[in-house]
């Protein structure tokens, strides 16, 4: 096994890693900014370095600093965890030229899945469903309504080359389509020198259902479930749960399989999730590949006992995968909360600050906290606000939406606003408890009605 | 189910019931000793109410006190938790007779179990095996020699009448039998106005395996499996797990088998242990049965899946087991350390104290802590010294040792010294790491030759 691994990340999934390797007896190097002097994975790791200063492009961005620290302190191995370097085949690249393995899938496993235009093109090819578009490129206008008008409206008009919301464009109707897509077009020339465009039909309304999957360097690929994701803000993940409640078991099979031939379709290595949009009539289809851990990962840890950090540290060192398909059994249920120091009364602010009075959820069975946060920790203002993951585990959805309340009552940040109260109205909804709920329900429904019941 | 419960404890245990409670929709009451009003569980409990001074006898084990506290409350049902009142009978008569719900076996229950010359009389009509012994009371030195060379030295003399040691010697050879005998006799006389005298033969080297039961009000029973709880000082557990690596799995199935019978035998409702002692030969005998929780619980929680508390407040409650015996699968293997504020290098001498930058081991898979701890708590010197339980849950036995080590070398709790260090070089000792060990080990072998490497 490695004999060194070094951590290329912060806050808790840091945290996370470290444990993992001390748990596999491999001594760990972590990186840090100057802001991160008194962080709790500055002080776990066996060796900590400092990289730069706070701002991330200058410290846990830096491709040259982090591989130099892993030089240096003579670490075999890179864990990137998620966000950040996580998904750059460029610094995998370097890893590899360094002789330093990175523990992730091979840099042209990123770039394939990466492109949007090319990983779609591959998942056909996989016999994995898309979502409905053009076969490549709409030229003109009108081809682009001929299209449209055998996809059904409303449909989404996309830059093949696009990125960060660039040359995307919703359009509702026929009549709305000229003008958008020359203003689309141009926008996307403007911004990527490519003005390709293609288009999709919109699913909706959805569910984000997403697939756990792990592969080795032999060719073996296994799934572990799903997850879902559907309760979203500014697309980004609120409450994560496993299994899926709208999942019937037929479609669960089929999801897994299709999850399983996309991975192989690119000789997936280490562990990645395929996530899918699912409709109304449980058609699924694919929207992209994350090759990295996820920030949700602990709960089909908690479904299946599978511990993923460590089972990516085996595949990167040539391991073969110790599970086969037959052994992963799903029990119970598993939901997770994302704990931000934000605040949901003031337009979800950031809110750093030094914590007081830290009490974390604990105790009895089925309760799982993964945070990087003590007494007397602040919080500084320079990154992602996620400071904590509350996870239960009951042994059906509705007891872990109970261990869920009982967890997040329990919690106490004095000192640092969080959206604990906001997430505890959240589970107490009706759409959460009956699991009746889309991609749009947290933005569209939720929100707009929700009050926060103290003024912070 | 209940609407309230009073939870007729204090540390962990309380905070563990409470904390059973909130997930099962039941209100809580804490009942707490003016040594314990900053403590948890009494500020996480939905009321609290003060039921005397720091003595123990003054508060936890003054039964009006206590039983006042529910009346007024409203509480419908107590749980004792463990220690205290929880093996009290009077107490359960007390709580029946008011009408409150006493959460374990009934009152004939603990005295038929308590008393251990009638428990022995039970577990033999039961098929359940004994410790080789006398048949009923010897009354004379010559009988007592009689029996004595039948079951071979060295043999136990016992008062019928014990408790707390009096009455008992250790006798070596029959040289010794005569006056032993006339002293122990005379000795039992005075302390319990009963001369009357046994034999039992000692099992040496032995192994304490104890079997976990749930019983219901149908007269339902079944076991989760065993625990090994060998490693013991003074008599007290220091560490446990399941299962034991002692057992072959026709011994498993044996032990499993006689505990139900057992528990069976006395019309056994709720949860408890059947513990016994097991000889090098895989021979195991009836040592005694714990009618309420044990701390060491949440090993068997962790292998099972079972919530034992849970179930504990359903089955007084009058619900039927949820779980048939073919249900309960043991999943892995989990150990449990007790985390006690005492200082092993000086006599294990208690150390109340302020806790100060207190971290608990977190995060990850299958690690848990049960504590009523928090930063800045103030250990009061009137109870028991155990303030943490670090279980972990691991793939394998090894995988569980080895986090272990991790969740104890990350735990944080400046001002009050603990066991850490020494429970970190018990699972480092060869004879821990392969499961080697006797009840005799840690105090013949292990502490004899323990240094602890810091001075504390």
């Amino acid at each position: 096994m490695f004999n060194k691994i070094l951590v290329a990340n912060r806050g808790e999934i840091a945290v996370r890693i470290i444990r993992a390797c001390r748990e596999l007896g491999i001594r760990t190097v972590a990186v840090f900014s100057t802001a991160d002097r008194e962080a709790l994975h500055t002080q776990l790791a066996d060796e900590a370095i400092c990289i730069g200063p706070a701002k991330a492009t200058d410290s846990y961005l830096n491709m040259q600093h982090v591989l130099s620290a892993a030089i240096v302190t003579n670490a075999e191995a890179i864990h990137p965890g998620f966000g950040f370097l996580s998904e750059n085949s460029t610094f995998a690249t370097m890893c590899e030229e360094c002789n330093v393995k990175f523990i992730g899938p091979r840099p042209e496993t990123i770039d394939e899945m990466g492109n949007k235009v090319n990983a779609r093109k591959l998942m056909i090819e996989a016999n994995v469903p898309v979502i409905p578009g053009s076969d490549g490129p709409v030229k003109t206008v009108e081809e682009a309504l001929t299209v449209a008008a055998t996809l059904g409206y409303p449909v989404m008009l996309k830059a093949s080359a696009g990125g960060g919301g660039k040359g995307i464009r919703k359009i509702l109707s026929p009549e709305k389509l000229p003008e958008q897509f020359t203003s689309a077009q141009q926008e996307a020339l403007a911004a990527f020198g490519d003005g390709q465009m293609y288009l999709e039909k919109i699913i909706y309304p959805a569910r984000h259902i997403e697939v756990q999957i792990l592969g080795d360097s032999f060719g073996n690929v296994i799934h572990l479930g799903e997850r879902d994701c559907s309760l979203q803000r500014n697309n980004q993940k609120v409450l994560e749960e496993s299994p899926s409640i709208a999942l019937s078991d037929e479609t669960r099979k089929e999801i897994g399989a299709a999850a399983v031939r996309a991975a192989k379709a690119v000789k997936y290595e280490n562990a990645g999730t395929i996530e899918f949009l699912m409709d109304q009539t449980g058609s699924f289809y694919f929207m992209e590949m994350n090759t990295r851990i996820q920030v949700e990962h602990p709960v089909t840890e908690m479904v299946t006992g599978v511990d993923l950090v460590k089972a990516q540290i085996e595949i990167a060192f040539g391991e073969p995968l110790k599970y086969q398909q037959k052994d992963i059994q799903v029990t119970g249920h598993a939901i997770e909360c994302r704990i931000n120091a934000e605040n949901p009364a003031f337009h979800f602010a950031p809110s750093p600050g030094t914590i007081q009075n830290l009490l974390l959820p604990a105790g009895g069975l089925g309760l799982r906290v993964d945070s990087a946060v003590y007494n007397g920790y602040t919080i500084p203002p320079f990154y992602d606000s996620m400071i904590a993951k509350v996870i239960v585990h009951g042994s059906d959805r509705l007891e872990a939406l109970v261990k869920m309340q009982r967890a997040l009552e329990e919690l106490v940040t004095d000192g640092v606003v969080t959206n604990q109260e906001f997430q505890l109205d959240l589970i107490a909804h009706p759409a959460v408890i009956s699991g009746e709920y889309d991609t749009s329900f947290l933005q569209e429904t939720f929100l707009p009605a929700w009050k926060p019941e103290k003024e912070v």
